[in-house]
């Protein structure tokens, strides 16, 4: 089954949203095995829609809507999509009853136009919306199966999962299933170079997908059931994890502060945190974990010699001597911070992002981040400069991410707490 | 001049990214006063590339096509449109020489593959790339101008605004202004109804964008040239300044956290930051705008009851009357940081993220905002959640927002400080 997805609205064409739908609705046909060959978007204009729906037919046997199901007169894509399929709107008594109680629920008068939303093309499936008015409905015309979706993501996403998921699932023979295997410490082309023989595979398929400072390795394969799909899977992933697998943190985990809160929590260990250039982002990341507060109580960012004196103890002869961006700066912060916590870790991170405060000594992207436990420190040296503008959130993600890989380095090297 | 978009890429169209490409480009088109009626996506396939290239010739007098330029074998746009239009590729020796620089440059040998990228079509337009090695391109042929620009965003984005917007300008004979009304207090609902009015008009338009817990106004006039769109746009923004310029914050601003910076360092203040469950929010907004340094030393997550006591000092029978969470705690949080960083306006966050850790009397979503001056101190209570799943990151990220605009709005009433 070959499909397209086509999404109605102005507001995308001017730029004034992100068609992230498009990106959604790809991950999940392809979880159900459905080849999708093409993403279009057009504007809320009759004539170029009804255009749209001839090209999309002609090419697929399913093609997915999004958008234009609203009240008001610019939404006209059931209404193009109806008469493209020649069936005539019959108001459906269900639909109205539906969106009433909407209203009323809320104790909110129903809007006129909302009764709009209850004209339903004579013979479609509807996908009932219980998060919004507007129904959703599958359209089965000459071979090409129109789906149409409300617009906004808090109707149409649980609306899709719900409801067209099991619709579609009849149409498929095939699943995809995908593991994701995240990586830190290395860099793209590194990886790329030694997994180059995998990375042409065709089942399953190996992708390699760099995000800031960070890279997934995606693992796909098709088959008829789940179960084959994990054996074809097994294999690969274990190739990968013999030729890079040091480098790996974490597989189908959301993120690195995630594997980091989730492995303080288990060894019982408390992290503290004390920060320079990335000025409460490590912090902040940590506390985006639900739970966090099990393994993180004190973050302090020190923003001037000043404060890294008086609250972290830094040495003023060591700020004098080597700097505020400095190893020793680094690893005075790291004791300090997880002193002051009385925590098992301490981290810190001092650096310049820039755009100022750099020297030829001390170019911007210069990054010292530290660590204290019980029974070492250490201190690291990046370099996180590419000679880009604009490099500042860069440089602090980049940083934070490192400061987050270290911790979590360092906490797989320690026993459990008692 | 009708255009239209042609992103290039199988990752698109499996969801491994987002086509974000489209959202950037139609706003530049919008700017230029090109009128863009689709965005397309297809995969690294040469026959489907070949039939989308057909189509939009068919339609369109622009389209501009990302991605495909890079060195693999997969990266086939430009031979395709190359066979499309019926030009050979030639290589080119100035683009040659870039890309051997641009390794050589790096202490890096080229992969013998990257020599593909010098192979231009016949007559073709050369877009230099300033960051990376795929050059642009642009191709007129039988009166469809065909952009081609490389698919990393760091490569397109500077090549587009310093290369293809003055080839682009000579085809354009209006222009389109925009401005952004920023404003943070008052919910959508009620701004739309207050300029309902206004919504209707066309030229300018005006446009209702919300985000998490704030919203923007875009205004947007089409006219000859950019001074006749300044003079028309005027009346308009003045209107909705009557309406609703109590919450407007900014003008074109960046985000809430820029008009803080700016507005502290006008008025030569220092801001310091206690945080509990934004855990690192406030402080790193803050720190993300380049010169905070001059406004900001300090950042306190305190995280725990005993951080909150030992650093911020708030008082223990406080915390164990009233709670972590309560205006008493948060008030002692706002008037200890601004004490420990001798700053002039402390700000303080306590509550209750999520998703546990709620109870009857003290829901998730249940916020405290402190702030202190030398003058005052106040709190406000916020309750914040939707009632929806996942709300910790919202819950965050709109008390930071509130923060950030307590701050504001102190800041705009103290004077200069000598």
């Amino acid at each position: 089954m070959n499909a397209e997805l086509l999404a109605v609205g102005s507001e995308i064409l001017i730029g004034d949203i992100c068609n992230t739908h498009s990106q959604y609705l790809s991950k999940q046909l392809a979880l159900l095995g459905i080849n999708l060959l093409r993403h279009s978007a057009v504007g809320d204009n009759p004539l170029r829609l009804a255009n749209s729906l001839k090209e999309a037919k002609d090419r697929s046997d399913l093609v997915v809507i999004t958008g234009g199901l609203g009240p008001t007169k610019d939404d006209l894509t059931k209404e193009t999509v109806a008469q493209f399929c020649s069936l005539p709107l019959e108001n459906n008594l269900s639909a109205q009853k539906r969106i009433e109680n909407f209203f009323s629920k809320q104790n909110k008068a129903m809007p006129k136009n909302n009764l709009k939303q209850a004209l339903i093309p004579k013979g479609a499936l509807i996908f009932e919306n219980d998060y919004g008015t507007a129904p959703g409905m599958a359209i089965d015309f000459d071979q090409t199966i129109f789906i149409l979706l409300p617009g906004p993501p808090n109707e149409m996403i649980p609306m899709f999962e719900e409801k067209v998921v099991p619709y579609l699932n009849k149409f498929s023979d095939s699943v995809i299933l995908s593991h994701n295997l995240h990586f830190f410490g290395i860099s793209e082309s590194k990886a790329d170079e030694k997994l180059s023989s995998l990375l042409s595979q065709s089942n399953p398929t190996v992708g390699l997908y760099a995000k800031e400072g960070e890279f997934r390795i995606r693992v796909s394969a098709k088959a008829s059931t789940k179960d084959k799909c994990e054996k074809l899977l097994r294999p690969t992933i274990e190739k990968i994890k013999e030729k890079i697998g040091d480098y790996l943190y974490g597989v189908d985990c959301d993120s690195l502060e995630k594997v980091v809160v989730e492995t303080a929590l288990n060894k019982n260990m408390e992290i503290a945190v004390a920060e320079s250039c990335t000025g409460g982002m490590i912090s902040s990341k940590i506390a985006s974990i639900p739970g966090a507060s099990g393994c993180f109580h004190c973050g302090i960012v020190s923003y001037s010699n000043d404060i890294k004196q008086d609250i972290l103890g830094v040495d003023e002869t060591v700020l004098n001597d080597y700097g505020a961006v400095s190893p020793q700066t680094a690893e005075m912060m790291a004791i300090g911070v997880s002193k002051l916590a009385k925590a098992d870790i301490g981290v810190s991170v001092t650096g310049i992002a820039g755009p100022s405060g750099g020297s030829e000594e001390k170019p911007v992207g210069l990054v010292y981040v530290g660590i204290a436990t019980e029974s070492e420190v250490k201190t690291y040296k990046l370099l996180l400069s590419r000679g880009l503008p604009d490099e500042r959130e860069s440089i602090r993600t980049r940083s934070s991410l490192f400061a987050l890989n270290a911790v979590r380095l360092e906490l797989e090297k320690l026993s459990i707490k008692q």
